[in-house]
């Protein structure tokens, strides 16, 4: 088969260069280009496309810029896609890091400055035979399942349908999230912010989980009742919380998740700009695949319904 | 099939006896029983047992004091098994725990009461696309390739015959572990302590690792050169050790690795006490149904060899 000529921009990225051939393209330019992977804003973009570009790949996972810009209406015959999901598995090694270092007591043991094995001995947990409910099984969650399953664990997923998530013991559909808070040791917080999502985790659900279990939130600050989770973390109900978003965000100088030895925040970070080449590079292989392949192409941007 | 009856001493641990139906035999008392689980020492191991009886489980890994007690001597009819490899894969999800905390920064960011994104987003790194070494392709090691592969990550395993282990991308014999430092970007320990794996990671190994690099020992402290460690991390040549054993053990109080920003030390704790039932009650479960089966025994004791 003749690889199909694929346009790079702004910039010749090397990764992405080789991405495009992996992915059984050829980098070419865009007069020759049956698409084109820009790896940059909207600034800048051609106003003109040739007519023989049919895909344009999109850096961002969100698109708002380039809904504000008017280009998705500018092109029309187009068909745009993001990076929406490309950096699924990275964000769900973070939360798996949150919650086997929480499980484990890592934080303490590594603060310590003497041999507390006795103690360590009866604080070191483990996920293997552990029951986790993932809230949400989008990309990061449905990423979450075989790292959990790998290390021993069962996973309880919700989702909106209930279709049933790969690799889970369980999914429940959203109307029954509530079903949920009896039947797992730990809960990982992976879906999207919407109205009926905020504070998902509240004073109530918190009171159904037990001494041991670890709250991790990968997703955002408002699923999580702040001031409900500081109230089971003072009172020791739950084991500890994980947190890489807060509400509120930044979290401010003082605030006591700061300083709770049963809390461990990282600063919005489970996506970091360094690691997320290599993830984008394999977005757009997987998306040049199926470009090639005349399959449905990764993150299709709805220019309708504005993501 | 009618299940094997299975004697259970010297208590009636409710865990081990589920183990035992789980793995198709029923509980019996000794004088009926084809095989008995003894969850204890040897003091107060029965003098004399059934004819009826043709396999005994020990509870501990090492064997050292039944043979010091002759025990294995008295019943040379019998056979014996250990719980060799029965907490293989909790050893395997600390080792996990202690690469991917280092790898994302975790414990500085846990100690931290600011929120300092932009520093960390510098510093968080991933295992996905990453290679990991593994010295030593045991039960930890075996158990240890499917995490890491969930991860993401690649695994260059370390076996004494080169047999390739199952999962890593590449398996060397013991005789070629030179060529594993200039392949690698971490490193985990999990091999015996022998003469000849004596500071196997040593001055020589740890310059051709990177900047990056995470060396995790879960094995024994000899089989890292501490002095060099310490040289190492202390001039950033490597990323960071992620330490369960140490080279002296217990680490003496203001030992330089427990202060070193880049080191963590647990101590010795990778297999508490509290996580043992269970995982040794998987083991009771699956020889229950080897036994049954008529299959070989896991962790078969060799009264010759002596371990």
């Amino acid at each position: 088969m003749t690889p199909v000529p694929v346009a790079l921009g702004p910039r010749a990225d090397p990764l992405l260069a080789e991405a495009i051939t992996r992915g059984g393209g050829r980098c070419a330019p865009i007069d020759e280009a049956r698409a084109l992977v820009w790896d940059a804003g909207p600034d800048g973009f051609p106003d003109s496309l040739p007519e023989s570009v049919r895909w344009v790949q999109l850096y961002s996972a969100g698109v708002e810029d380039w809904f504000a810009a008017g280009v998705f209406s500018r092109h029309p015959e187009v068909e745009w896609t993001s990076a929406a999901g490309a950096f699924a598995a990275t964000v769900a090694e973070h939360a798996l890091t949150l919650l086997l270092a929480g499980v484990r007591a890592l934080p303490d043991q590594s603060a310590a400055t003497t041999w507390r094995q006795q103690e360590f001995f009866g604080r070191v947990g483990t996920l293997r035979g552990s029951r986790v409910g993932i809230l949400g099984a989008g990309g990061i969650g449905r990423a979450l399942v075989p790292m959990l399953t790998a290390v021993g664990a069962e996973v309880v997923a919700v989702n909106r349908s209930g279709a049933p998530v790969p690799g889970a013991a369980l999914t429940l559909p959203a109307s029954r999230t509530d079903e949920l808070w009896d039947r797992v040791d730990h809960v990982v917080v992976a879906a999207p912010a919407t109205a009926d999502t905020r504070h998902l985790v509240g004073a109530e659900q918190l009171r159904r989980l037990g001494p041991r279990s670890w709250v991790v939130n990968v997703a955002r600050g408002s699923l999580v009742d702040t001031d409900a989770l500081v109230a089971a973390l003072r009172e020791g109900r739950i084991g500890g919380a994980g947190l890489d978003v807060t509400d509120p965000e930044p979290l401010p100088d003082g605030h006591p998740l700061w300083t709770l030895p049963n809390a461990i925040v990282t600063p919005h970070c489970s996506n970091p700009p360094a690691v997320r080449p290599p993830a984008f590079a394999d977005h757009v292989a997987a998306n040049v695949r199926r470009f090639v392949a005349g399959e449905e192409l990764l993150a299709r941007v709805d220019p309708v319904a504005g993501y």
